[in-house]
């Protein structure tokens, strides 16, 4: 090793013993073979070992190994891996909101804001992010909190959201995506021992984010049904039923809604949003609303609704009481962009002690990405219609969200017509969690291979058409129902493909196993 | 309020009962007093209420309603708040090194691939990250250990770095900034309850990640103290004494070092690395090499040695053996990108089991931001002398190193020239922490107050001066001693006015005290 016999010369040369750890490593022959490991499965963190996260899971790793296979020029019957597992829209191609990215540049290379090639708006924005960055730079650490007038924006967009109801930017967090804030704001509330561990209430189907972060934090996971048979929705007397299980085994304190639904693409009612409220209030529970998927609604006869807003206009009594947090994101909506790690929460009748533990935990993290934050500004506080921007930004906008529409239709109705699949209408999110019939003769296949039957179904779906979806198993699902969720975002034509792929394969997987 | 009532319209035009809640929520009464808060101090993760963090803590909250009162016209014995609490260098005038900008604007916004404006190094480099991320966009995605393509980069900077000792970017993890991967290894390392948890071994004087990452994790924090009469050395003896002491009421298996140093500037010797591995090798430690300041070294006596390159030189008991994590950032050095949020850890001798574990825990939060991703790769990838952009990279990073070299040399001297304050030379980092003499009187005053004493002295700095550091207590001291942590960052003569304005507060505080 050419290096090292150069250090050990310097090191002579600066009148340095050379290698000095001979001496006293007398005790070490000169090789053994390996040591046992300090850190193993035996001795690590058992509850991060305790950790699924489907999304990202063998299934993914599998379809990896496949791709690289393809690369090497193995033979398969597909020329490519279609990745249905993730809301990751850019990947799948869609292109980036043009302003956005404009005004990620400019703050980015400042030099650029005396360029033509950048409308005046966008350098107004950049300008107004930089004044408000140490230094006028994104590589200033920010406040714990996130940036001061990035905070403003997210407050006025919550406030024209709802219609008016007031927002304070002292109760804005930014974050590094959504998932950062749901965790940190779970961390701060679990506590307890044994059977007064905190009990948070989640829905299943669920994201995996929150049985993961529960895990880790070794709280205990209060499963809620969502009722399949009526579009997904959450029912009241389920979340009863829950509750007063959990109460035997468990403090349960904390109730997890997201809306619109992951993997379930439903959108909440006025009227359930308001039971679920009242329900809160009453049991004393802390809510979360997972609410990334706002821009997301497709079906004419759904409207999303904040929590917060609901809450307001149900008066003094709620809006003064019940402790909400809620979360937003750049990765979803028609901007899709995951990559920045940017969102933000915006908390509610949170106790002024705990604010400022909040605050004190985030700081340790220093700040959310710089980057991200900006890019979060731009999804609050878009192109308006007096801009040079808008009409780009409109067309652009509409043109994601319309044919994300025309593809959560175009899904529930391809998949309805293959003999053994339902899929619930997609109201809104950008995933469908079609329920599949596996016949007895699999299921048993499955068991013989030590593998959840969904699991079996969906790596036989990809060996065979290199089609990347997650087993519903990993995001939990009523006992010997069978689901998989498969995101909505690849191009028409290839999301067509898809289905018709996935409808050959369900019928020939049916025929091998009847 | 008219969203509320608006809303309440749209339903009834919608056919929906409107504030339906109003029924099931007979039994809430019009408006009663506020009720208690489900999370308070009380209820709340006492894990987390344990957790301190004085780099933004009390004092810096302090600094930020000083600022606000200047702003508002009230008159100060000073014009600014100078926060020298932290290592944010552009927030103190540093500018961006050109280039690492210049990617990150390219990736961000790749119309501008075809701008004269750009050199066509950087856009050579833009198009290979974007090559490698999904979509050839920022806004995807990357895999959860980070983009493939900067993995590479890092691992052959490392094996330049490193005289030749090899690096496999499948042990490179991109992570949200060093403190990610820090807390994230951390994580996975710790288990066990009373005398068996696990012990993490850490300098005193620490950088507050490290305590507060022990404090959320419920682990042990087992103190060994840097030598402040040897220049802040580590001393093997002394680390020693803390494992035995250690082993009687926890599972000491991790030992962290932070070099150079952070608070303390010291820059360790290569006979010192060399004992400290075969410390952990003998004792079976895993290591955490926190080399964040590995650009960082001014002194002409002293040589950054990375904990790895030592390792395989010490042969192959040990480079086969000795589980170590190390961890660089692109928030110090001469780029100074703290907003950007990127970094890697390495991992060497990781069990393959606990990679896939990792792997799996750091898939729940998707990615690292992957513009800081971006940053990072032109921190291992800066222009080479056969590039165009080479001489402006090359003159603008030895400037903000020479400076950083004269502004350690000016602390040192500056402090030592004050009766009452005794400075360690600055060696590296960015650093200065100073011992610093407080009266008894002075020390009974602060315990009055229910203050620690340097707590005590470091606010008096502030009100009189508006000079805001971090009291020693913060990172940890010996007993009976005190001390303050002040970043050398601000531009030369600011700090000089600095420098000037401690010494004059030092005098007169001696001198009300005695």
């Amino acid at each position: 090793m050419r290096g090292g016999v150069r250090a050990v010369l310097q090191d002579l040369l600066r009148g340095h013993a050379p290698r000095s750890y001979s001496s006293s490593a007398a005790e070490a022959p000169a090789v053994r073979p390996p040591r046992d490991r300090i850190l193993t499965l035996q001795s690590m963190n058992p509850q991060v070992r305790a950790v699924e996260y489907a999304v990202r899971g063998p299934i993914v790793v599998k379809a990896g190994e496949i791709e690289r296979e393809l690369q090497q020029g193995i033979k398969k019957p597909f020329s490519e891996v279609i990745k249905a597992n993730i809301g990751d829209a850019h990947a799948m191609g869609q292109q980036p909101i043009t302003f956005l990215r404009q005004v990620v540049a400019l703050c980015t290379y400042p030099d650029l804001l005396d360029s033509p090639r950048f409308p005046e708006d966008a350098k107004v924005r950049a300008r107004r992010i930089l004044e408000s960055c140490g230094g006028q730079s994104l590589g200033s650490y920010s406040a714990s909190q996130g940036v001061t007038c990035i905070r403003e924006d997210v407050a006025r967009y919550i406030e024209r959201r709802d219609g008016g109801v007031p927002a304070d930017p002292d109760n804005i967090f930014l974050t590094t995506g959504a998932s950062d804030g749901i965790a940190s704001i779970l961390k701060i509330l679990v506590s307890g021992e044994g059977n007064s561990r905190t009990g948070v209430m989640i829905p299943i189907p669920q994201y995996p984010l929150y049985s993961a972060a529960i895990s880790e934090l070794n709280a205990v996971q209060v499963n809620y049904y969502l009722d399949e048979d009526h579009c997904w929705a959450l029912d009241v007397n389920e979340l009863k039923r829950a509750l007063n299980q959990a109460k035997q085994y468990s403090n349960p304190k904390v109730l997890c809604i997201i809306n619109p639904g992951n993997p379930t693409g439903q959108v909440q009612s006025r009227r359930c949003i308001e039971e679920v409220i009242h329900f809160a209030w009453k049991e004393g529970l802390f809510l979360l609303a997972d609410e990334v998927y706002q821009d997301n609604v497709y079906s004419q006869d759904c409207q999303f609704h904040s929590f917060k807003k609901v809450l307001y206009e149900m008066g003094p009594e709620y809006s003064s009481n019940v402790e909400l947090a809620s979360f937003h994101s750049t990765s979803k909506g028609y901007m899709g962009e995951c990559g920045y790690r940017g969102g933000y929460m915006e908390v509610l009748n949170l106790h002024p002690d705990i604010k400022a533990q909040l605050v004190k935990m985030l700081s340790v993290r220093l700040c959310p990405p710089v980057s991200g934050q900006a890019a979060m500004d731009v999804v609050v506080n878009p192109p308006q219609p007096n801009e040079d921007s808008y009409p780009q930004f409109i067309q652009e906008k509409e043109a994601v969200l319309s044919t994300l529409a025309h593809k959560a239709k175009l899904t529930e109705e391809l998949f309805n017509q293959v003999p053994g699949i339902k899929c619930n209408p997609l109201q809104g999110a950008m995933y469908a969690f079609p329920r599949v019939f596996i016949p007895p003769c699999a299921v048993e296949k499955a068991e013989e291979l030590q593998m959840a039957p969904d699991m079996f179904y969906c790596m036989r779906l990809l060996e065979e058409t290199g089609i990347c979806v997650v087993p519903g198993s990993g995001f939990g699902q009523r006992d010997g129902t069978f689901h998989f969720r498969m995101t909505i975002l690849p191009p028409v034509e290839k999301l067509r493909h898809l289905l018709q792929s996935v409808k050959d394969f369900h019928i020939r997987f049916l025929e091998e196993f009847s």
